[in-house]
């Protein structure tokens, strides 16, 4: 089963920008590390990423109709991006498996306006502030979960 | 006269997703039916749809130029769009025919953050909750003012 | 099948006050336009006005025991009558057909006061900004719905 | 002693309206219920019920003038209505004997705006979410208060 | 030329209810008070209490068609009521007088709810918290403005 | 069957602490008078109290698991304790009978931080202002319950 | 007896700025013109007007010590100047004669920041929106005042 | 190395209470399984729960002593909580290993008062809604942290 | 006579935690010198610290009943704990000498949930930010309080 | 060394008004008391009263450029005053000692308007409700921290 | 033509207090630097500063008179004062300049108080940010359009 | 050295939309004048203009990786795009010269929500209303900061 992970805007910055915050890694070393660890859990893990609202949305409608799990990082869109959330919401619908949202830092420490997101209340969970590994954890959790709803027979 | 019918991020959907909120109908079958009844009212009907900002921000600047009233459905930029509202807002000068705010769901019946919207306060009006019917209601509003815009000599 | 038009206060008042909001229209001239479309759609169209919310809670409670869909412009009262609304929301029970809220002008071009309904959350919807053609396109909708409902067997 | 229990707008449709919120019983048999447990603690109720938001004032006015203690189920008027709260405080004032606000469902439980009462702060008490219950309590309550009024002589 | 004073719900209380905050005066006092200082003035001073809503709203249309001044106070109803303020707006179309909002005791020094009136802002002005005597001061600023439009010629 | 009667923090100071607020009355006093009630009403009433929230929430488990209905004043934790709510939230499961909250004084003629309840929205009803005969009441509406669920044989 | 009559911020601009919402008059004009009607009224009324908070406060010190009436236009340090606040609430004191605050234009038909005033809780009252003639009926609320006063012997 | 795994308020609870949103795993199992993978990743699992603060407060401290990684669930203190976060805030304290926070359900999909967390801002960071599975992933992050910081040196 | 010195949550961590916020005093220190400079003062200080809220609820009934002044530094729970606070409010009844709130950081230089105190309105004073140093001066504030009762002959 | 005692706008009025809140002391008895005290403590004392902020502002200039340390009691302006905010913050210089703020009443327990202040959160700590006490507790914590700082060497 | 160049509270301590925000210049030097480069650009520039709101609103008055283009810093008076913005306001009438408000330091980047200003509604414009570089831009864009207007003859 | 020039949606209708707040110069005409002014100051300035959020983000990202200072007029997404946000604040890391925030019209005369930008906190500085000169002004302040900067050495 493929799973597919997506990185919103200025995530392609990273390894550039604030490190204090974001951390040293590439998105290409994160993508590479997502890759190896989704083959060891029997998953196809491709990671895409755009700076463009526009994009995410059809990627999530792909992802919908392929019936693909999801992870996450909206960057900035995380906060002010309803059309976002309406793409996402179809990953919740019957046959579909949601999607997990991962935050490379503590949104929660940063500055009030990060403490919401409208992505938050239809995602099956939240995993903010692990850095990289934020994503590691992730696919963790969505291989348990493909397991166990193939073991249920769904 | 052409009306240019906007549709915002996922009404690509329509059909597809949440189909207790907004129907079985597909944006296909709306756009159509908009054609046939613009036909009976002596109106071209042209029905566009992209899930980019920028897109239905150029597609709003064209309608200004050319003096064709617009009916819009904005999806979820409708509460978080001030650019798109800037764009939308030179249809109400003089020469032009404003624009007519529709959506599909009743937005006041759902979550707190879609009761407010940056267009309403410069559209003409707005026609929420009565489905796919509402792009007709806009229609014959439209068509009415055209009449009565004509009959005055404007 | 009847269709009860209901207004609430001060819309008695119609072509006497503030024209450049309200229009020039009395409301004799509206009820008589409705009529006659209402005719056009096989609806017995009946609109009666009172400034007393108790009167219209009156009004509703008819309505609900007779099963006619409503229209209804309910005036200052969207903004603070629990009561109208309370009385309102039998129109939803099984059975009954709803009812739309109409309002002449663009209530969310108005003050921060007006952009509060306590009525919309349970109507079917809602049609505001454009003049008395908003009660024509509510009936219009109102009788699709009827019909609909009809070819339903419901 | 009298005392006098008022229904406020719409709970003249009890029995009839949303029955999972409001329960089956009619407020005929409601009053008839209160009558006889009246009689009981031997107090004679008297119960009144209209839409009518001056209707509900000038019968707490004649309470004030009679002396009557007061039980009120003030319907949707309990969150918008200062007029009614100014009425009921001349309950509050030396020989009069106060009142008791009602609530069949528990008003906390369900919108956010019937979270406020504006007759709360001037109430002896507040009964809420016990059905046709609360107006039972209220009424031992009242007895007790009467009796031990009259034991102190007052 | 008649003025026409508006007294709102429990106004018919006075002298009755809470003397340390709105006096000892009943009404019938105050507006006899007035007749006569109107005789003084000039004016045919012409007194109304109602706890309706609705009766004031007729109240106020009837003003409007006669083009009388009016002073209002208008009870628990300045917090609560948008449909009298839609209204009392038309005193304030040309060929009308406005009106002068009274209210006896001083409402900023009350609860924090009857800090906002819905009548204000469309006000000629305000005079608050200077008792019964407010109603005079009134009077005499109408006075004051019938004379000097009546010698502009107006 | 036995009710549970729980009492929250400073309750051990009724008879003690501001008289003119919570009355002259001791807990033990109350307690047995709800003692003696129960008894007429066959009902065994076991009263508790605690100053910690974590021997309420104890209190709680165990009137889960007996299946016994709760009577619960929970003191200043009412306003403040999203733990007790967690636990009390467990009498609603199926096969439990839900709790009762109960307020010797009328805490919405306090201090704005006594307005709202973290257990309102969960509990069956409330009682507030009604003084130690709040707890009669609540365990006179538990009587009657307790009577229906037999008679319905649940 | 004395009146002390202060105008606070730019009320010396009276006639030069803004005409249109304060009038044409000098601030000259309206302190002759009122110390005329004190002189009907049996009253000295003197007139001071600065930009200085530290003078208003410094003036009202005097009139608390001198048992002076106040008739005050704070201007704009109304919504700003809880010194000022600190400075009139002694004349409430016991054997003082309290202030009435005027403002020339309605503050509530303004900006929001107007609608709120740091001085009129503690006022005897307020007028506003009248023009210069609310100082003339601020003096003849004080003549009263002062009048019945006298009479009660205080 | 141990690391301290505390459960707040409820948690014993798990498997009995609302399993619709905490799943029928009890604490026990859930303890168990973190006890068996800590095995697998060389850490030696503590487990505690209780339901009073007091007690969390002292086991953080305790860890702060022993500078132990410590993984949270707060329960219901997540959202009142400030003086657990002042003990927590002791494992940031150079040489210390900082806190994850963890919470079985969605808190973003719940009641508006559990989208606030004291705790947040000063975790590592923060998993929800992933189930017990929340507790293994934060226990391999915890693995990894002290993994990088041994070879680290620190 | 006997001043009874409260310390809330965390408190027994000073010297240990965060020296940059609170100091690298212990609390034994903290206590001690508070012990001699009573003496000095002729009164004796008795210091208790406890991380439980009903601990300090249990210590405040006790202080009321035996008479003592009492100091505080409530931690945490300030902010809080209304339980609190409804046992301290009874050090305000006749014949007990209230209590003094001490902060040994400046919480208004801190996170804005830390500038609101339960305790604060209900307290005789407040001291922050002076450190260690802030109970000495509660306890003189302490003794020329009970210095001069004592002189009063209370 | 010099301590600058400042006491903004209102203070010259100690000992006229509102005894029962600012106590019976004239200022010139505080200021007596505080140069006495200065003098047991070895700090010449300097106190001034100014009810212009533009003076306060000097006073604070001249402070930090003669290093004095600042006890300020700031009237009103603690709530409303940015700019005296803004010269007092030089005081946190290197080589300056910062400033107390001190309130004779305990501003919690008074108007929400009074909860607020805008050099609290640059003071080094605040002392308020102590009454005049409060101004020599200042004091005393000046001396301290003058002696360690002489004893530190800066 | 003169320009008036206004600067408020503490700006006299410029290059003394926090150069890290507001730079190492002094007053004299800003003032000197923007007298030279209005004289290149013909202007004679006048600077003035004072700590008191009322000297400030003096100047506005005498710039309104003689119509001078006004630059202002109004350094904490920005945030707070009603009064100045009153004095300002006139220099939008005719024949006046308008006034631009310039901040050294971004005052968006620092405190939220410090995000709104009663002036900037009323200003030509705002510069913030770009330290004293920032009057001299001002002064460029003053001379700029008065230029323009002495073009077209105004 | 290069200084780009981007501008946000909406911006390629200068000269078209609503002159009355934007003026009549186009784009065009603007970018030219700009050019012109950068030559004269030695610095080559390249203008950008696109509708696309995600298209500005890029080109914040050459803009970074390029070193080249930017002036920016957001448009719309000033208020509302956080991505944006977290593209330019790598403008303000080591080694770039930041951005300077442009805005044609007062936006603090506008509509509330133009009042908050998630721009300017991370901005050098903010110019505001003074209309196209104000890009003028902007390129003038980057010149003087490069030069210093390489004066400097940097």
């Amino acid at each position: 089963m493929k799973v597919l992970v997506l990185h919103g805007p200025n995530l392609d910055r990273l390894g550039k920008r604030q490190p204090h915050i974001y951390g040293h890694q590439t998105l290409a070393d994160i993508e590479e590390n997502l890759r190896r660890r989704g083959e060891e859990l029997g998953l196809e893990v491709e990671s895409r990423q755009s700076n463009a609202e526009s994009q995410l949305i059809d990627w999530a409608h792909e992802a919908a109709d392929q019936h693909w799990p999801v992870i996450i990082n909206p960057g900035g869109l995380t906060h002010t991006s309803v059309a976002l959330r309406d793409a996402l919401v179809e990953l919740n619908d019957e046959g579909n498996h949601g999607f997990v949202e991962v935050h490379l830092s503590n949104i929660h420490a940063r500055e009030e306006f990060r403490h919401h997101s409208y992505l938050s209340p239809i995602a099956r969970g939240v995993i903010a502030g692990l850095g990289a590994h934020g994503y590691v954890l992730a696919l963790e959790y969505v291989a348990a979960q493909v397991e166990s709803a193939a073991a249920a027979g769904n």
